[in-house]
């Protein structure tokens, strides 16, 4: 069992990264000049490695040329930024899911045939409402956390570590989906404008993720003046179809060119359960709407009032475009259809033909993937904080090359890349799984603020500031009932995957929790008990060299053990009959005065014997430490390794379970 | 670089076997009693090693089920057989070759229409008259290896190493072929008896691959008897078949039922070519001939003359029965039809309906599976011979529980697995493939004996023995003739991918041989020589110790190498700033007395820089041997490895490059 591990993971110890891509190759260092610089006696600084192998060589250039060269850990960069580009930086994966938040209510309402066509916009001002509601909530959580609120941290201060758990599941299944669904509506945008596209929608979206993710690992800077652009351009693009469907509405505008669609008949009867299922896929619409109050720390001085402020325009805009859409989509009769975005509709509706058509899928294309490329912040950012709270493997605290936590980055990838493929890119088979996790994530992160104000005024005779926790309140009822009604309505839809999967992550975050705990509880020690722990051990030490023959390399590791050890035992296994007698032969011959323990084995077993007889060893010699000393030899080429049989190491992972056995690997080089 | 090896390749150290597959589960043991006994003072003899683990434990029970319990070193059994059960063991692999060599010879004749069939009788004729010299020139080769003349041995002898691996080369990939040919022709056998079988051809040959790999991992014993059987009764059955069909010519015996047949209209002229390539295919009646003169000392005394006798009488039985089946098939024109086997035709057509008809079928298949068989007893042993010249992998020598040599049985069943697959378990597309091996065997193994026969005379002042010299020589000639044919006529149609395959075998072979010979020059030493070697080092030791943080791991590893070491120094990469000060900090508070090296790692790099400065500490310090103390903890769970990130392993692998650095892994053993 490859149990091998420095200490590294005490509590201290926060940093043994050794992830570090690079790190596989720098044995090649040894032979080229030393990475380090003496500053001061017993202190160096180490240099960029460069490998000396061909392999090495080829292998760093190539991660350089993809994600950049390695950044020093003091280059970590941060940057405050305005209103108008926060609003940039922080909405684009709320303002982006106005794309497919109306076809969704649609594509429920469908299946109750056109005349279910009115109940869009009830639904479409509920969600409104809704929005308001959370919008209002956050910017109470804005105020009382002003550097930074987000879900799990509000969550487990107000709320405990079970329900923190609860909602850092819930937002990690729900980054994974805002990525799927981001991307997948992504390309229906594209493959709306050209439908011969359509055929490779998963290969594009995955190609989008894999792009994401190099993305990411090169570390992009929220610098926000790329996002601003894309941003922007979305909402006055759309403002302005709005505006034009409005007008043609109104007969001022525009004759609209009604399009051609086949209306499938009614599948299934209008009843209440399929009005809230509609809503339920709709309410997707909010998704990301909390980014602003996890953003805080990036705005400029006054944090909290340009937050709010800025969240603020956001709802009022969010609101402008979905109701907008909706409105137009019900009154030009358009009908959601898998080739064919709502939103192309309606564009094609009011401006077919016309370059700004195009615009309009251009800009709702790439608002997407930035939405998508938000959750590649916030996934590792919540990764580390769960690491950095021993709730996730530490490799999830690691920077890599470029100062980005490359293993939540990769992994993220890797999960949304499967479950596009999973769901051949299609948002309709998407949405269903997701709002689950955004809304139960409202829902804990609101019921916090409530307990946080109540908190507030204890202790000290400060009245309790009922104006925020009622908004809070309000907030958590409201998303609490949406989070039923969404798991109700999309169970059986999908939901319920998420629905097991979240309990499964919260488990395995415990796992993780109470095995790094119990591992530093273990290894810490106090500098007062560390003084004496170094007199211990006795001046005194006992070794076993297990051998194969007489020969260089095993005499290199008896001399070795001589040195280390008072009391050397040689042992033999003979898998062979003869191989016993001819060592014990050649023994005498050299008239080598190290005690020979020789083991038959009738059954050609090695390991096994060999492991008993040093234990037998182990037991009679005792002594708190003894060393096995292993003679291993180090061929030339890889291709080497697999002509001999690894014993050496075979025999140390056989040992591994032994406590209190020291194991030396004594090496022999071969030339070549 | 996973460079670990004892040792044990050494010239002397012909037994690590370890892949023993209960290895890995043996260091449960040392929770459970010592499975070794105390025979005298220093020597132990070892008992079957029972896992205590659960997983260890059904393995174990696993392996047992399906290959049985492991078998003593000394109870290897030999038999020694009489002539008549030795034409049982010997014969099956060349008489079953009757079962599809005339229909392959009818299959070429047949692109060329029917009139092509007046030549199927000369060809035969040709193949009768090939095996008769063949026959003879193995007679001599008896002669001269009374105690075997495996080819390969006698090519070695005789001609040398590059002519050895040659035939060597040959005979292996001819084995694959044995086995995929015959197990295919059995399958077909079977096919034709019962059609709805057809489309599970290659289902079934892959079951019955597999069903013989395991039975020869249980080390099926050469025990005659379970042979006999099925090849006198293919002998009886096939002979009462043709004496049938002569009869019925004769107009003595019943009617024969002429059988509907389609002939496809000739899609090729009748060219010299095609006769030979017809020839070629129908020369696969002499696969196996040579298997009496390589299995010579399993018979009983006088051994050589009944090993002659022996292959006479097969030579005579193998001439009557393709003679005959060649005959009639012409007779009754049977056209080839890879639905239907020539075999089972010629019995419809004599004994359609009666159950005698399913008898042929059922012998047909039991000896084609036995003839496979053989090839499962000679390939692994062929391969043991070759891992004992150093040519292949040492694991090709280990006898797996049940004394057989696994590795080669199931490398074997792999590539047959894989053969037949690719080739659809179809004869036609199997049979270009197969004999260019068998023929540049027998012509070597001829030649061999032509330089053998010359040779015996040099020196004393004995005749040569020209009567031998002269039937070899002849032998050697035709054979080469043929083997030349036989590619010719072949290469185009699949022979192309064995003449590429077997000089890339001699190439691997010998790049093998190069490597262990130049390891064992390495690690011998002399008798002489070990004496002083253990006295080179000087009892004077340095050691250094990687640390992440202090605590009760990295003090033990700190405390062993105060115990092994004079000059102990500990070193820390701080890959985040802080860690350093952190530790300086501890290391005063504690008042260690041990000098602590701190290196910043600006770039969060751990082991390139750790190796730096281990490399750097080296070099200063000097001394021949430097030991790299790791402390490392050993996690109860497998899945808790997971969380760590392995760095003692990582460093231990980083560190296998730089020369005379013994390394030492402490285990700290954590509990539940």
């Amino acid at each position: 069992m490859e149990a091998g591990e420095t200490s590294s993971s005490s509590r201290k110890s926060t940093s043994i990264p050794g992830t570090h891509p690079g790190d596989r190759f720098i044995r090649h260092v040894a032979s080229s000049d030393l990475p380090i610089r003496e500053v001061e006696p017993g202190r160096f600084i180490a240099e960029l490695v460069e490998p000396a192998s061909v392999w090495g060589k080829t292998w760093v250039r190539l991660r350089r040329a993809l994600i950049g060269r390695p950044l020093r850990t003091a280059e970590a960069a941060h940057e405050r930024i305005g209103k108008a580009k926060a609003l940039a930086v922080f909405s684009s994966d709320a303002l982006s899911s106005t794309a497919y938040a109306t076809e969704e209510i649609l594509r429920v309402l469908v299946l109750a045939g056109t005349a279910a066509y009115a109940f869009v916009q009830p639904i479409g001002l509920a969600i409104v409402l809704l929005l308001a509601i959370v919008v209002f909530s956050y910017r109470q959580t804005i105020r009382a956390y002003p550097h930074g609120g987000g879900t799990y941290i509000v969550t487990k201060d107000n709320l405990g570590i079970a329900p923190g758990l609860l909602a850092a599941g819930a937002l990690l299944s729900d980054y994974v989906l805002t990525v799927a669904v981001s991307i997948s509506a992504g390309v229906a945008a594209m493959t709306s404008a050209f439908p011969s596209l359509y055929p490779y929608r998963v290969e594009l979206a995955v190609a989008a993720i894999v792009l994401l993710t190099v993305a990411n690992l090169r570390g992009v800077r929220e610098s926000a003046t790329i996002f601003m652009l894309p941003t922007y351009a979305f909402i006055v693009s759309i403002g302005a179809l709005i505006l034009l469907g409005l007008a043609s509405l109104a007969g001022l505008g525009p004759q609209p060119h009604p399009i051609h669609r086949e209306v499938s008949p009614p599948s299934s009867p209008l009843t209440l359960f399929l009005i809230l299922r509609a809503f339920a896929s709709g309410s997707t619409a909010l998704t990301g709407v909390e980014a602003i109050a996890d953003g805080v720390p990036a705005f400029k001085e006054p944090q909290a009032d340009n937050a709010r402020t800025t969240l603020l325009a956001m709802g009022l805009i969010l609101a402008f475009l979905f109701s907008g859409i909706t409105f137009l989509s019900y009154h030009f009769r358009l009908a959601p259809n898998e080739r064919e975005t709502i939103v192309s509709q309606l564009a094609r509706t009011l401006v077919d033909g016309s370059p700004f058509y195009y615009v309009v899928q251009a800009v709702t294309a790439s608002i997407l993937f930035l939405a998508a490329n938000t959750a590649f912040a916030d996934f590792p950012r919540l990764g580390y904080f769960l690491a950095r709270d021993r709730f996730l493997p530490r490799q999830f605290r690691f920077q890599g090359d470029r100062l980005a936590f490359s293993t939540g980055i990769l992994t993220l990838g890797a999960l949304t890349i499967l479950l596009v493929i999973a769901r051949h890119a299609s948002v309709a088979a998407l949405i269903p799984l997701y709002a689950v996790g955004v809304f139960t994530a409202f829902t804990l992160s609101q019921t916090s603020m409530v307990v946080h104000w109540w908190r507030s005024a204890q202790g000290e005779l400060r009245r309790v500031p009922w104006h925020s926790l009622v908004i809070n309140a309000i907030g958590a009822v409201v998303t609490g009932i949406v989070t039923v009604v969404v798991i109700v309505t999309k169970f059986t839809h999908g939901a319920w995957i998420v629905i097991l999967l979240i309990p499964a992550l919260i488990g395995m975050m415990l796992a993780i929790h109470r095995h790094y705990v119990s591992v530093a509880e273990q290894l810490r020690i106090s500098s007062e008990e560390a003084r004496h722990w170094l007199r211990l051990l006795p001046r005194r030490s006992v070794a076993i060299v297990p051998i194969a023959s007489l020969n260089r390399a095993s005499l290199t590791a008896l001399a070795y053990a001589r040195v280390i050890a008072d009391d050397v035992t040689a042992v033999h296994v003979a898998t062979e009959p003869e191989t016993g007698q001819t060592l014990q032969q050649r023994w005498r011959e050299a008239g080598l005065t190290i005690p020979l323990v020789i083991v038959d084995s009738p059954y050609r077993e090695l390991l096994g014997p060999l492991v008993a007889v040093i234990e037998k060893l182990h037991r009679e010699k005792g002594g708190p430490l003894i060393t096995v000393v292993i003679p291993e030899f180090v061929p030339v080429h890889w291709w080497e390794r697999l002509l001999h049989t690894q014993t050496a190491w075979r025999l140390r992972r056989a040992l591994a379970q032994i406590p209190d056995l020291a194991i030396t690997m004594v090496p022999y080089h071969l030339r070549d």
